[in-house]
């Protein structure tokens, strides 16, 4: 995949990226400096920002790359072949997977979006809107189809959840009795059985 | 109920609470100082210290209030008569509406929590592991019962409920087109419909 290649390419930025991680989970957002995310780093503040144009922009590309990756997936997910009950079950787990694995990231983000600029988090939220409709399309599908309730709204459903998904970071623990995919397959079976039309009584 | 007794009770406390949760909702915790705390309350340091021992108390207590409305709340859902599914569908709902209506509460704590002094973080996820478990017990009870498929250990049945209940103060605006009371309808529905059993085919 393209994250491995940018590796090769790019070692400072994904050095500096995977340092503020560290530091932003440790400590906060707030309680980081610039200064001891470069020396973390072991590169100048120059360096830095030949990359980054400021701790916001740390912030935003940590969330971003997740986000890009996780988009890049539920559009191989939602693309593929298959009934659209086997494809959100198989996007709603592989993203619950994907963010117990990049849980720093998540648990950082949701702790730090209000403290963005404000421009930083309207693309933010921007950038999610396109995911999040992507995957209520699958929803759409499959309530057209018939195969899904539609007394609830799509969007909703969507709401309900990646509030579940993005409240991970609070609970998870990977020490914990379940795996990412275990977890993501108990929460992905739950959504696609929350979506079952009413039984005629 | 008893809020109301308390706020006639102690004016200079709920006013205290209530610019709080306004300062830390508008500015963060971790940028509003003590001062204008009780500047905005109108009352002195040496007032606010009768009732909380740091800002640290304050947030607790914010979101304390809250969480005991909603632990007396629950206990009468679950006290009830009615089949465990009908209360089950009462709680869920109702949380949501509280969570709703108290919104700032809700938003300020989870972005706050991981900056409290580690001894209130202890005691708080204690108070909440109360709750999760009487509502837990609402899931096995229907589990033993057979109505509620029991594939899905109650534990992630709760969790991923509560993720969605807490991560409305990221996303749920008053001013968007369902109140709290047709949200928690829509919200109970789909955790009630997921914990239908398998059909058998």
């Amino acid at each position: 995949m393209g994250e491995t290649m940018t590796q090769d390419q790019e070692p400072v930025r994904q050095r500096l990226l995977g340092e503020a991680t560290r530091l932003f989970a440790e400590r906060g957002f707030e309680s980081t400096s610039v200064q001891e995310i470069v020396s973390a780093a072991g590169v100048t503040k120059g360096a830095m920002y030949h990359y980054f144009d400021s701790k916001d922009d740390l912030l935003h590309e940590i969330y971003g790359r997740v986000l890009r990756m996780q988009m890049d997936r539920l559009n191989r997910f939602a693309d593929g072949p298959g009934p659209v009950a086997e494809r959100l079950h198989a996007a709603a787990a592989d993203v619950v997977r994907t963010t117990v694995e990049n849980l720093d990231d998540s648990k950082i983000f949701f702790r730090s979006m209000h403290l963005l600029a404000p421009d930083t988090r309207k693309s933010v939220r921007a950038e999610r809107r396109i995911y999040h409709e992507r995957f209520r399309d699958l929803v759409t599908e499959g309530q057209r189809e018939g195969i899904f309730r539609d007394d609830v709204p799509a969007d909703i459903v969507v709401d309900f959840f990646f509030g579940s998904v993005h409240h991970l970071g609070t609970w998870y623990s990977p020490e914990g009795p379940l795996s990412g995919a275990e977890l993501g397959a108990h929460f992905a079976d739950l959504l696609l059985t929350s979506l079952r039309p009413e039984k005629p009584e």
